[in-house]
């Protein structure tokens, strides 16, 4: 075994942005892709950093990816904006949609990103973190491969991404909630992902071996129906079926609903809403042994600008091997 | 032990009706509370039917909710709306909001409600099943006493009731997900409160006496940031904290959010958008044991209008004593 091999985060954008724009992404594509990438190894969140590029270089190799894709953008109603990305990869739809979202919230006061036919390789703090930092609150909702039964089944039907929620602070970077990196830590499923094996079928059941509990496999089910039938996409069932198995994203669809707190009270109450927030933030954090769910990623954005991040020397060399000169 | 009594959901409405009346209380808020009341035992939801008739008297009778409270309607933004219920019960406020929150979300594509001062003392899908028999996908959030630990902690701070999510259907009752009945139906907490009981302080680590897993504290905390920052109310602690102990139900804010699926798919996606969502109903009930969320409601719904309800001898004399001639 090779040690591990250190990198600035420079470093981790310029070998991504290298990698992709060799086997051909756009240019666009591939900065959107390498900042997302970037930031993962920024946060500490090595699932989602490095290790996915090998992931998102089969998917154009393999062709289910149109590595040159320009996502449109449309308007169906006053608050409802929709991005088609047109089969490229998610980082950039998400990119195109976001300012709009945004314009949308603060004049209506809560709107909905419709993202369809976008390949999603990542976790979903990247999309409520940028609108909460923007002052909003924020959810997002994405569907993936088929891995947990439904209540009472035993056979894959729902994905495991459930969704993510983020909070503004003042003067602090938000509060976010990744449903899908809380479940994950708590089972064995993300290593096998992680590792690109498939799920033995009995794994559905959950973790632990026993059924997955009734309000997870519901919350999976109403994810579902959000991301799939709500915005016009696949569910996770046809993801899987229609997937090409060459070990990169699923194709899916992907809701993400912005609301500007100060349009939710009325005027006398603006003043001191997020405050308030933190009051509650407060009681939590007097608690012994608790802490907020983003918590451990700014931890480590404060340390991996300057100290580096590393990854294991196999991933090294296979990154390297994708170079293409 | 005497005999339980069998009721038809009319004498249920009726019984409810005379009590709350003798007390003082309203038409408007006699006539929406009943109507809460009966529909509860309509689908067999005992936990918040005629057992909770003794708790709204109690409140009544205390001071803490204002027996003649006229909610207000005030428009906040272009698909935001709130209710004030100024400190009377949920239903009539909701009731007051759920016309305007359907127009908006027709028109908007998506729209919230906003509900302040109002106490909550039902379950969450008599929230969402009626706007998605309007054809909208809905969510509600809504805050509680305290119950839940922070993750890691092990002092009560959240509420038990994290979210409600319904999805329409075409020619059947909406799918209706519950996130509080899910939760109260795998542990003893909900049978603690429908005793009235305090719950001992070791409880707030969960009913199987493990630390409340970080999805579900991530969740309720949430909901605390929604139904309490959001729309400008107190969190659940502060409501328990408040609270003159008069076992009625706890003051707080509720937030609601609409969606019309119609609006958030281009025009040739929106034929056919209902049917995509019954193909994954028919992948979940294809498979052994399975059943979907609301089943067991809708089932019961087929019979109480014909059979009646039953409730205990003892619940039965309170009620019977609580009318005053």
């Amino acid at each position: 075994m090779s040690d591990p091999v250190t990198m600035s985060l420079e470093e981790v954008h310029g070998l991504t942005t290298r990698i992709l724009l060799g086997h051909g992404v756009s240019q666009d594509q591939t900065r959107a892709v390498a900042d997302t990438v970037t930031n993962a190894e920024r946060d500490a969140c090595k699932a989602h950093g490095l290790f996915r590029v090998p992931g998102y270089v089969k998917s154009v190799v393999s062709g289910k990816v149109d590595a040159k894709a320009v996502p449109e953008l449309k308007d169906l109603a006053p608050a409802v904006i929709q991005v088609d990305g047109k089969h490229g990869f998610s980082p950039l739809a998400l990119e195109v949609g976001r300012a709009p979202l945004i314009e949308r919230a603060r004049s209506q006061g809560i709107a909905a990103l419709a993202v369809i036919h976008a390949h999603h390789f990542a976790a979903l703090w990247p999309e409520v973190e940028p609108l909460a930092e923007q002052g909003l609150a924020a959810f997002a909702f994405v569907d993936s491969f088929s891995y947990v039964a439904p209540a009472g089944g035993t056979k894959p039907l729902y994905g495991t991404n459930p969704m993510a929620f983020a909070w503004p602070r003042e003067k602090r970077p938000p509060l976010v909630f990744d449903q899908a990196a809380s479940v994950s830590a708590r089972g064995e499923i993300q290593i096998h992902l992680r590792d690109g094996k498939p799920l033995p079928e009995g794994w559905a059941l959950g973790p632990d071996g026993q059924p997955t509990t009734d309000p997870e496999a519901a919350l999976a089910l109403m994810v579902e129906l959000l991301a799939g039938a709500l915005v016009g996409d696949v569910f996770s069932f046809e993801a899987s079926a229609r997937d090409n198995k060459d070990g990169g994203p699923p194709q899916g669809g992907e809701l993400i609903i912005a609301i500007d707190p100060s349009r939710c009270v009325s005027g006398d109450a603006r003043a001191g809403q997020l405050a308030r927030a933190e009051q509650l933030f407060a009681m939590v954090l007097e608690q012994d042994g608790t802490r907020l769910p983003s918590d451990r990623r700014y931890a480590a954005r404060l340390i991996t600008p300057t100290e580096g991040i590393s990854i294991p020397a196999s991933l090294f060399a296979t990154l390297q091997e994708l170079q293409i000169p």
